[in-house]
C-alpha cells in the first residue's frame, strides 16, 4: 500500500505547493479535505472531476444551516458543479483502468489553483494527457471555475463530456433539500435550484461550458439530459493526435442566506444568478483565476506573509497551509457565521462553533487580519440572545454560550445523544452541551484580547463589555456554595481535557470564571468613573448595579486550587488521586485514541490520563497569575500524562515548551502539530482539516518561537528559533499598527510600518522597549 | 464497447440460466435488474457485493411507501446488507482493476441463485479465485443469503473483510428515513433500524457473518465500526495459497407494515427479527439456499412450468425469465399490496400500480396461479375508498380508480407536474392521473376476467359486484351529454395510446365504459332476481335501484366509435383527419422515443403515429364485439402507425397478428417483446424490468400461439405454434381445476389434471368440445 508523496514546489513555487505525487482511491478523504478550495463563503472539497467508490464529494457554503429529521441542524451538502464524466471512445475514464504515468496533483496556496497532471493510457487509445485545473474565487466568492484539457498523444479519439449540475448528493445519506427547478438559458447556462427542508433556503447554481481545440472555440454537438436531481449535457467531439480539447466550466452558487439576496424574490435570485454567470463565462477561465490570484495576493499574501527561513523547507511550506486554510474556512463576509470545527472541508462536527475559534483560531486573526476577528466576535455577539436562553433554559443568569454553535437563533446545537453503545443499545448521552462551560469564559477571553490588541474601543462599547459584563452575571449564578468549606465551587463540568467528565473545580474552569468576575467588575468600575453615558445604557440593558452587587458578593470566595506542596494545581478535585499508570505506548501512537483499545471511557475517568492541554491552556490564557516555577512543575506532571488525542493540544504544549526552555521539545511538538493535516497520516483529515490545529501552527511559530503574548494587555515579545531556523518574519497588528517582526538567532528587528501610534510600548525578557519606527535588540 | 453476451446454461441447467460472460461498468444497470432477486415481499438489485461508480443499490419492500417533502410517495430503499468491501493485501478488490479471467455471472431461474465467478490477478498476489453466490428467500420472504468463497491461487494473502448495513442509501438522492439504532448481540448480531419519515414504518434489519477456511470454521480478529448511518465489522484473515475462505453473510429485514408484525411494538419487533436472524444462521447459507430452491419448485416450477420445444432455445429461457421476475415482484403475501411498473426492481414509477396489472399480469395469474391473481384483485377492492375519494373530488359519483396506486388510502398518486421543460422552465402537467381515466374500465375488466375464468364466486360476492357496480356509476357520471348530437360522450382523455392527450371518444374508453355499464345492468338483474340477501346488501350499500334507472338512462345514447367506409374505427374523433407521415426510420429503432429527436409532444399530438397498442387492446377484451374482417383492417391500418414505444403494445400485437394469421410478423413481434429485457439492449432496464412486458410474453405464448381467450366467459383455445416450434406445454387453471394444455404442429392436447368440474366446455375454431379426462384435437 503506498502513501502519497508530498512536494513542496521547486523554483518560484518553492514552499508554495501542496502537491501528491500518486493516486490511491484508498486515501481520497485525505487529499479531499487538505486541497480543499474556498473562500469562506463556500468550501468546496477537492473530489476529482471524475468520481470513485470512497469519495466524499461536498461543497459547503457557510451559514446556511438545517436539520433534517430529528437530528440537529448542520451545513447542508449543495448540489454538485464539479463532476466531469469523460469518455474516451465510449469506455468511461479512470484511474482506476489503465497506466497512469508522470502524475501530480498540486494545490498552489499562493494562488488557490488546484491542477492534477498525468498521461493516461492503454491499448486501444494510446496515451493521453490530461490536465485538470480549478479554483474557487477569492474575488467572486460565489465563482467555481474548471478547466480540463485533453490532448491524444498517438491516435484521433472520440471524446464524451458529461457535465452539469447534481443534486443528488447528501450528507452521508441525510437529503437536506427538496428537489427545485432544472432550466436551461441560451442553450447552454444550466441552472439547478434546491431549497432547504426544514430553514427553507435558496440555493440557485448555474453552470455553463465552453469548448475550444487547440485554441479554436468549437461547438460540440450536445444533448441535455435530466435526471431526478440532475441535469447535464452530453457533448461528443472528435480529437485529433496532437490536438488539444479544453472544457472550460464556469459555476456559481448564490443563496437568499447571503447578504446581497437577502431582499431578491427567489425569481430574482434566479435572474440575478444568472446575469453573475453570464459575465463571468465571457471573461473566461484564465482571467477569472488570474483575478483570483490577484485578489490571494492583495487580501492575504502581501499583508500577511509569514517567512520561515529554516533548513527545512516544510516548516515554511507548514505555515503558508495553515493560513490558506485559514483563509478557506473562515466567512469573514459576513458577521452573522463563524469558522466551524472542520472548516468548510467536511462534514465533520456538522460545521459547528466550538471554543476552538476563539482560543485557537482567533488570535490569528487578532494579530494578522484583526478586521476578520472582530467580526468573528460579533458573531458571537449577534448570539448573546440564544446565550441569554440557554442559561435561562438551565436555571441560570446572564449569558451562557453554547458548547456547539451554528445560525444565531440557534442556541445550543451540541447533539444531546451521541451513537449508541453498539454492545448494550444504550445511546451516550453527549455532555459537553450540558457541561463543558469554560466556552463562555473563553468567548470573554477572545473578546478581551482583541479589545487589549488592537484598541477597537468601538467595538468594546457596542459589543465587548455587553458579552463580558452577562457572561460574568453567568458564572455568578453558576456557583454553588459549599456551606462545610465556606467557599463557592463549580461542580460537574467538563473541563478542557475530554477525558475527564463529570468533574467538580476543574481549574481551568474555575480560574476563568473568576477572572471573568473580575474583568466584568474592573470594567464595572471604569464606565461608572469615566463613560456615564455608556455605563447607564449598559446599566438599563444588563441591569449592572444589582449584578455587581453579586459579583462582588462572591468573587472572593470562588475556590482556586492551589499548586500542592509539589507546586501541582490539581486539574480537578480528583485527578490527582486517580491511578498512575504507564502511558508510554499510547503516547507514541500513529494514530489517536489508541488508548481505547485497551481502556473504555469510564476506565480512563479513573486513571490520571488527559486527552489534551487543560491546565497548559489556563497558563498561557493567565500567564502572569502563575510563576515559571508552577508552571515547569505542572507541565513535568501533567503532559507525560497527556495523550495529546486532540488536535486542540499541540500548539499550546509547543508553545509552552518553548517558554520554558525545553526547545527540541517544543520544535519537536510544533513539527507533530504541522503534521495533523499535512503529514503522512492518510486518514485523519476524512471528515475535514482540522481548523483549530491550522491556528494552533500559527500560535506555535508566532506566540512560540515568536515569542509574542499579550499578558495583562501589554505585549511581550520574547523570541525563541528552534536551532534549524535563521530567521523568521511575520506582520502584527498591535493598537492599530502593522508591525513587522524580523527574528534571528542574535537578533528581534521589529518595524512599525504605519505608525498611527507614536510609540508602541511592549516588554522583552523583562524590560520595557519603545518603539517609534524600528528597533533592534540583540539576542542569546 | 463490448457488450454484455448472454448465455442460456447447459446440460441439466439448460434455459435456466441468465448469464453473462463478461464485465462492463458502463452498463452496471442491466444486470442490477435482469438479475434482480426477491419474492414479492422484497426486491434487491444485483448490485455487486463490491461497490462501482454508477451503480443503483436498492432493497425495495413491496407496500412500504413514504413521501419525500413535495414529492408523490414511492418505494424507500432501505438499508443496504449486500454490500461486502473485500481488500486483498491492503488493496481494495474492484474488477475496474488487475486482469479478469473466466468471468461469469448467473442466475440460475430454477433456484433463485446468483452466482459470479472469475479469476482476478495482478502481478503483486499472482490469480485468485471468487466465487459470489446469493439469493433471496422464497420460504423466509424476510431473508437474504450470501456466500463469498476466496482463493489464492499462488501466493499467500492477507484478507480484510468489511461488511455490515448501510443505511447511506437513498432514492437518488432522496432519503426517507430517519436513521435509527445501531447494535451488536452477542459480539456477533449487527442490527440497525430506521423509520420513515412521512408513513413511520419501522424497518429492522439484522445481519451477521461466518468465517471458514478450508471448510474450518474460523473466528477472525475483528472490529466493529459505526458511522453515520451505518455500522459494518472490520474483519482480518490470512489465506494460504490454496486455501479456500469461505465468508457466509446472512441478513433478514423486517418492517412494521409486515401483517405478521402489526401488532408488535418497536422493541418487540428488534426482538422477534433478531430471533429470526439467529435461527437462520444456525442453519447456514447452503441450507437456507436449498429450502428455498425447494420453496421455487415446490410452489412454482412444479406447477407453473410452461414448456416450448424450440429450435431456438432462447424462447424457452424467455418465458421462464418473465414467470420468474413475476413471481420476484409480485406480492403475493399480502392483498393490501399490487405489482409496481418496475416490480421491485428499480426506482422506476416509484413502486406505483397501473392498469399494467390488469390487463398484462393478471391474466398470467388468472391461468397460472389463481390465489395470486385474487389477492392483486382484493387490493382494487381495498383500495375502493380511495378510488370513491377520487370521483368525488373530481365531481363524480362512484368509484374511479387512480391512474397510479400506491397505499391503500392514498387514493391518486400520479405526480401532478413532471420535468419541467429546461428551456422555457416551465413544468409539464402530467395529465395521466387527470385524463387517463380508462383505469376504471381496466380494473373492472380484470374482475370480471378472473371470475369468468375461476368461477370464484365468494370472491365476487366479497369484493368483484361492488367494484363492477360502483365503476358503472362512476362512468355513468362521467358522460357528457351532446345536445346537438344527442349522444353521450366522453370528452378529454388520454386513451391507452399516450402519444395523444386531451382526445374526445377514444374508442377504447367509450366501448370499455359502455362494456362496464352492461355488466353492472347484467350483474343487478341477475342478482336481484337470484340472490335477493346479497343484492339488498349491495343495493343499500351502493344505491343499486336508483344508480340503475341512471345507466339504464344513459347506455343506449353512448356514442361508440363505429368502423367507417374502410372498416376502420376512430381511435378518437380527430386520429383519421390528422397528417399521415412516412415512420419507416422511426418503427426500425434500436431505441424507443426515436420519433422525439425530429418532433416533440405537441407536433406527435397531430401527426397520426402512436405510442402503442390502443384500439388492438380492445379488440383482446372485448373481442367477441368485433369481426376478424374489421380487426384486420384496423390491425393493417394502425399497426404501421404504432412505434411500440410503449413495452405495453408487442404482446397485444403479437397475440392480434397471430389471430389474423400474420404469424412471422407475430413470431418476430415475440421475439421482440422477450427483448425488452433479455435482450441485447444494455440501458432500456436500468429504471428496473418491465413488468406488463413480462406478463405480455406469457401473453404472448399462452394468449398468442396458445390461443387461449376467455370470450364473453367461455374458453377458446385455437392454438397456432410458429414453425420453429415443435410443442408448447403450459398449465392453465379454469373453474377450479388445472387443466394440462399440450401443443404442437399437428395435435392440440388437454388433460384435466384435477378433475374437480366433471365437464369443462371451451370452444375450438368454432367448434364446442367437452374435456372429461383428457381430449386430443388434431390441428393442421
Amino acid at each position: 500500500m503506498s502513501l502519497m508523496k508530498y512536494d513542496l514546489g521547486h523554483g518560484q513555487e518553492k514552499n508554495w505547493i501542496v502537491s501528491e505525487n500518486d493516486f490511491n482511491s484508498l486515501f481520497l478523504g485525505k487529499g479531499e479535505s487538505i486541497m480543499c478550495l474556498g473562500n469562506g463563503y463556500l468550501g468546496l472539497r477537492s473530489a476529482t472531476e471524475e468520481k470513485y467508490v470512497g469519495e466524499t464529494r461536498d461543497m459547503l457554503i457557510a451559514g446556511t444551516f438545517n436539520k433534517f429529521d430529528g437530528e440537529v441542524t448542520e451545513l447542508p451538502n449543495a448540489a454538485d458543479l464539479t463532476e466531469i464524466t469523460i469518455f474516451i471512445n465510449g469506455e468511461r475514464f479512470s484511474l482506476l483502468q489503465g497506466e497512469i504515468k508522470n502524475y501530480s496533483r498540486n494545490l498552489n496556496l499562493k494562488t488557490g489553483e488546484l491542477n492534477r497532471n498525468f498521461i493516461w493510457s492503454n491499448k486501444d487509445f494510446g496515451k493521453i494527457k490530461f490536465e485538470f485545473k480549478r479554483f474557487v474565487s477569492l474575488k467572486n466568492l460565489h465563482l467555481i471555475g474548471q478547466k480540463v484539457s485533453i490532448t491524444p498523444l498517438e491516435k484521433n479519439i472520440e471524446v464524451k463530456i458529461q457535465s452539469g449540475i447534481n443534486g443528488q448528493v447528501s450528507n452521508t445519506g441525510a437529503q437536506h433539500f427538496t428537489e427545485g427547478e432544472k432550466r436551461v438559458y441560451d442553450s447552454k447556462y444550466i441552472q439547478y435550484t434546491q431549497r432547504t427542508t426544514e430553514s427553507n433556503i435558496d440555493f440557485v447554481s448555474n453552470t455553463v461550458h465552453k469548448f475550444e481545440i487547440n485554441k479554436e472555440e468549437v461547438s460540440p454537438s450536445s444533448l441535455i439530459v435530466m435526471d431526478r436531481r440532475k441535469v447535464y449535457y452530453n457533448y461528443d467531439l472528435s480529437v485529433k493526435e496532437n490536438e488539444t480539447l479544453v472544457i472550460e466550466k464556469i459555476s456559481n452558487v448564490f443563496t437568499s442566506r447571503d447578504k446581497e439576496c437577502e431582499k431578491l424574490s427567489y425569481e430574482e435570485l434566479k435572474e440575478f444568478s444568472l446575469e453573475n454567470i453570464k459575465k463571468e463565462y465571457t471573461i473566461g477561465y484564465e482571467e477569472l483565476q488570474s483575478e483570483s490570484a490577484k485578489a490571494w495576493e492583495d487580501k492575504i499574501w502581501s499583508k500577511c506573509s509569514i517567512k520561515i527561513d529554516s533548513q527545512n523547507d516544510y516548516e515554511q511550506l507548514a505555515i503558508r497551509f495553515a493560513q490558506y486554510h485559514l483563509v478557506v474556512m473562515t466567512p469573514a463576509h459576513d458577521n452573522r457565521m463563524n469558522i466551524g470545527a472542520k472548516g468548510l472541508s467536511g462534514e465533520g462536527y456538522k460545521g459547528h462553533t466550538f471554543w476552538d475559534t476563539e482560543i485557537f483560531m482567533l488570535p490569528y486573526f487578532i494579530y494578522t487580519d484583526p478586521k476578520v476577528a472582530k467580526s468573528l466576535l460579533e458573531y458571537r455577539y449577534l448570539t448573546l440572545a440564544g446565550a441569554r436562553k440557554k442559561a435561562k433554559e438551565n436555571g441560570y443568569e446572564g449569558a451562557q454560550f453554547p458548547w456547539e454553535s451554528a445560525w444565531l437563533e440557534d442556541g445550543e446545537v451540541t447533539p444531546e445523544w451521541g451513537s449508541a453503545d453498539v454492545i448494550t443499545g444504550k445511546a451516550e448521552k453527549i455532555w459537553t452541551g450540558f457541561i463543558e462551560i469554560h466556552v463562555t469564559s473563553d468567548v470573554v477571553y477572545g473578546t478581551w484580547h482583541y479589545y487589549k490588541a488592537s484598541n477597537d474601543q468601538e467595538f468594546m462599547d457596542n459589543c465587548g463589555y455587553e458579552i463580558i459584563f452577562d457572561c460574568a452575571t453567568f458564572w455568578q449564578s453558576r456557583l454553588e456554595w459549599n456551606e462545610e468549606k465556606q467557599i463557592f465551587e463549580i461542580i460537574g463540568v467538563i473541563g478542557p481535557d475530554e477525558y475527564k467528565e463529570h468533574i467538580d473545580n476543574n481549574a481551568f474552569t474555575n480560574y476563568t470564571a473568576k477572572w471573568n468576575l473580575e474583568l466584568a467588575m474592573n470594567y464595572y468600575n471604569e464606565l461608572k468613573e469615566n463613560r456615564p453615558d455608556l455605563f447607564n445604557k449598559l446599566n438599563e440593558k444588563l441591569n449592572l448595579d444589582e449584578n455587581f452587587t453579586k459579583w462582588a458578593s462572591k468573587i472572593n470566595k470562588i475556590y482556586l486550587p492551589k499548586p500542592n506542596e509539589d507546586n501541582i494545581i490539581p486539574q480537578d478535585d480528583t485527578y490527582l488521586s486517580k491511578e498512575i499508570i504507564d502511558l508510554t505506548k499510547y503516547k507514541n501512537q500513529t494514530n489517536i485514541g489508541s488508548f481505547f483499545k485497551d481502556y473504555n471511557m469510564k476506565q480512563a475517568n479513573e486513571i490520571q490520563v488527559s486527552k489534551q492541554a487543560d491546565i497548559m491552556v489556563m497558563f498561557l490564557l493567565l500567564e502572569g497569575l502563575f510563576s515559571e516555577e508552577v508552571k515547569r512543575a505542572n507541565w513535568d506532571y501533567y503532559e507525560p500524562k497527556t495523550l495529546h488525542d486532540s488536535s486542540l493540544s499541540l500548539s499550546t504544549h509547543c508553545t509552552l515548551a518553548n517558554d520554558l526552555g525545553y526547545n527540541e521539545l517544543s520544535y519537536d511538538l510544533f513539527r507533530k502539530a504541522c503534521d495533523i493535516d499535512l503529514g503522512p497520516n492518510m486518514k485523519t483529515s476524512d471528515a475535514g482539516i482540522h481548523a483549530a490545529s491550522l491556528g494552533g501552527v500559527w500560535q506555535c511559530v508566532v506566540n512560540g518561537f515568536g515569542g509574542v503574548r499579550m499578558i495583562d494587555g501589554k505585549l511581550r515579545i520574547n523570541p525563541t528559533l528552534p536551532n534549524t531556523w535563521n530567521k523568521l518574519e511575520f506582520p502584527l497588528h498591535w493598537h492599530g499598527d502593522l508591525l513587522k517582526i524580523n527574528v534571528s538567532q542574535d537578533e528581534l528587528l521589529i518595524e512599525n510600518t504605519t505608525k498611527n501610534n507614536e510609540e508602541i510600548v511592549f516588554t522583552h525578557r523583562g524590560n520595557e522597549y519603545k518603539l517609534y519606527d524600528n528597533i533592534s535588540i540583540k539576542l542569546g
